[in-house]
């Protein structure tokens, strides 16, 4: 293991590394024009604008590897960069002497294989175009964002990306059958062979999974496919208490045979937001504190949704567990039902600034977590709005807060230290995590070393260590790992 | 890091060791009698007998981190065991040196919440007493295995278990939402949270599951539960070529919503050696050179599993893809369908001594895999017995090889590493694995280091060290580890 000082970081690129850089990739590989820079120096909400001078986007993978293997020799340090979309800083670089390395140009689909329910894709595929291609091949992908156009699947696999359908089909590492990545020195480490059951070897991909670029680049994975659904129904149901959201998605799951594939809580005042951004359908059910969005789809020509459907609600809605309900009769009634949810984000700019948190409880818990953590908002601030929506089959809450109608934006923000702390300590009691689905990045990275178990970051360092030694990778980002602080 | 010499292995573990181990737990908790050792220094397969002098079974999760805390300490190194049931020599102290610790007493079902479909066990629970908790809470967990009576989850996390329901259900990776480890200096890990999703940490709980002991003792679990079926039937089909099984298992699956809940391949030797057991119901199909044996069980009351299975079958067998079948009608004909391939494994005994290979290939790849293997074991010696059978959803085949019914079983098993050879070359040309589900342990050791992709076993090399500095956990498995190689 060689010592830090092996690898001292300076104030800019070394022209040396640059030219490098150029010498050994195609031409168009290197950018350091500010104006074509700025799109890669963007980041999501704005929060933590790259600062880097230069970007490397090789035209492959061996070129990804040469990339690496100089940077590694000039002792720079890289921000792996996938679509830019990510919402916590994870793909902005931190200061002019780190490389952004970019995969958008790794976009090939490398092989289909319908039968064998596979898909092997190169890390800058957007996520649309792989749900394209296997929907194509008459299989679904079932990963699902709203960012899906412009997100690129290398960043879904270092954030270990989640969205509206993981209760049916998991997360994008359960998605995932192998992946190829590129080491700390420029070595390939790959396991896409497609194997369903090996022992051989430690679980090595679901370490690189999730790792949010901070133990190598991934370039390149095998991904599950799934038999289409040809039936699908999506219904929006009134709950008089968020109690009743959990019952009923379980006796619907049971009941069904497992085909619920989306299970949305909206709270009212995050209706009333999505409703703020034009082109979203109206409400069509009465007002009410909670809703709950389902989605049932099946591959089995026979299955019943309405039948099932209908054996559910009707004593739900006759014992007052559910006070209305919509179903959708067509495709276009089920995509407006959708419309309601979806809209949430961007509806919420409308109504100001937002402090935004990706919690996770135990399913179970988040009945009795949410009147807490609604409580004690209103005690710090009755004036903040709670938009609170998101997958409560998964106990994943975007439990993000409204400034007050009267005020500033920027006085709001100033208090974003205080309000996390005052949201993730509930949570921190109820065994949840402060990073359920986004990713830790910059955003969380504080509030991470503050509520994290030390012998998790304590372990997650040993590895960091053991797989990245010079600490080359995404410096800043992920775990609060010292010994290469910038 | 400390260096290898502060840790010397002796010849015996010396008295001061044995000593405080019994004035530190319980005095049942030290085992040091010949008679007594026995049980826990026999090996399944009788391949590698144990050759410990002490065994430590601690009373609870506080007296097994004292137990590694002392070894570790006296730099004793240690062999972890659960049900020891292993077929892989994993479970067995290869020196008098070694400590086993059995986590047998373990054996506390912590917590049942069918709702949250959750069970959290500690990990000295049999298999089987899990299953029956999940039943009578109304829940179904899915982990299925020839052992199960015997064997304890411990073991079926340090080695990834698959079994016979991975198709539908996964290994028992998939299967775990969180685990408690002891880590070699006697601090404990736990993530049992039973969080869906919590992108916070790298993935640390699936590096122990299938680490096979070598980088934590595992204490307890939190597994996933699922609604119990509430219809099944089993199905032997006759098919006149081992090709028609992938399309026809994966039409299945589509059609039927995903209900296939087990698809096992069996040759016609294999279903020969299975009738040499006692009690074995007769085949009921005229004979065909492969059986395909299909578990189809779903918790949808409404699911109409004879409609979908005529729908398949029927077209099939006008097509002679399919040249007979037989169909459960009663829970009882299920269950003899079954033994016709649960009776295999002792069957095949009573034909002589056999070498063992669990493979996994691909699924698409089978087709190609099969006739070259076996063509190769024929032009190697015909009179050798394939007795092949396994999970054909998952790629996943025993590629058990029975002696020639002339000949001596010592001659025979004195050329295991030759045919291992053959075998796992032919594994390795389709990029398949050797060890699929049973684990590495001490008997697919040699084989891994000569198939395995070098980088992959640095890699494991790397997060040893991390995570296992001084090597204490079950050296000479799992790995080729050489820095603390007895």
């Amino acid at each position: 293991m060689l010592a830090a000082a092996c690898h001292p970081s300076t104030t800019e690129n070394p022209p040396m590394l640059i030219d490098e850089l150029r010498r050994k990739l195609d031409p168009t590989a290197v950018i350091t024009d500010p104006h074509r820079l700025a799109p890669y120096m963007q980041e999501r909400r704005g929060l933590y604008p790259g600062k880097g001078q230069v970007v490397v986007r090789p035209a492959n993978v061996r070129d990804i590897t040469q990339a690496i293997e100089i940077c590694h020799r000039h002792g720079a340090s890289i921000v792996p960069q996938a679509g830019n979309t990510g919402t916590v800083g994870g793909g902005s670089p931190r200061s002019a002497t780190e490389v952004v390395l970019s995969v958008e140009r790794l976009e090939a689909i490398r092989e289909i294989d319908p039968d064998d329910g596979t898909i092997t894709v190169e890390s800058g595929c957007t996520l649309a175009s792989i749900q394209r291609a296997a929907y194509s091949a008459g299989r679904l992908f079932p990963l699902s964002l709203p960012s899906q156009e412009q997100c690129r699947v290398g960043g879904n696999l270092a954030t270990n990306a989640g969205g509206l359908n993981v209760l049916r089909y998991g997360t994008t590492r359960e998605l995932t059958l192998g992946i190829e990545v590129v080491l700390a020195d420029g070595r390939i480490w790959s396991n896409l062979t497609g194997l369903r059951k090996d022992n051989s070897a430690y679980d090595l991909k679901d370490l690189f999974i999730g790792s949010e670029g901070t133990l190598g680049v991934i370039t390149a994975a095998k991904l599950r496919l799934f038999p289409l659904p040809r039936c699908r129904r999506v219904t929006l149901l009134s709950l008089p208490s968020v109690d009743a959201a959990l019952p009923l998605l379980r006796q619907l799951q049971a009941e069904s045979g497992d085909a619920v594939v989306a299970a949305e809580l909206i709270s009212s005042t995050a209706m009333a937001m999505g409703q703020l951004l034009e082109g979203t359908p109206a409400n069509p059910l009465a007002e009410a504190d909670w809703y709950l969005l389902l989605e049932l789809a099946s591959p089995d020509p026979r299955a019943d949704l309405d039948t099932c459907l209908s054996s559910i609600l009707e004593p739900a809605m006759n014992d007052g567990s559910v006070s209305d309900a919509a179903i959708s009769s067509s495709e276009s009634s089920a995509e407006r039902l959708w419309l309601l949810r979806t809209a949430i984000p961007d509806g919420q700019k409308h109504a100001g600034a937002s402090i935004k948190h990706d919690i996770s409880v135990r399913p179970g818990e988040l009945s009795k977590f949410l009147p807490k953590a609604l409580a004690a908002i209103t005690e710090y601030d009755k004036d903040i709005r709670p938009c609170v929506f998101g997958h409560v089959g998964d106990g994943n809450l975007h439990f993000n807060l409204t400034q007050p109608a009267q005020g500033s934006a920027d006085d709001f923000l100033a208090r974003r230290a205080e309000i996390n702390r005052i949201v993730h300590d509930i949570v921190a009691k109820h065994h949840g995590s402060i990073a359920a689905e986004h990713g830790v990045g910059q955003l969380r990275l504080s509030e991470l070393s503050r509520c994290a178990d030390p012998l998790s970051l304590e372990l997650m360092g040993r590895i960091k260590d053991a797989l990245d030694p010079n600490g080359i990778f995404n410096r800043g980002k992920k775990i609060p790992w010292t010994r290469f602080a910038q």
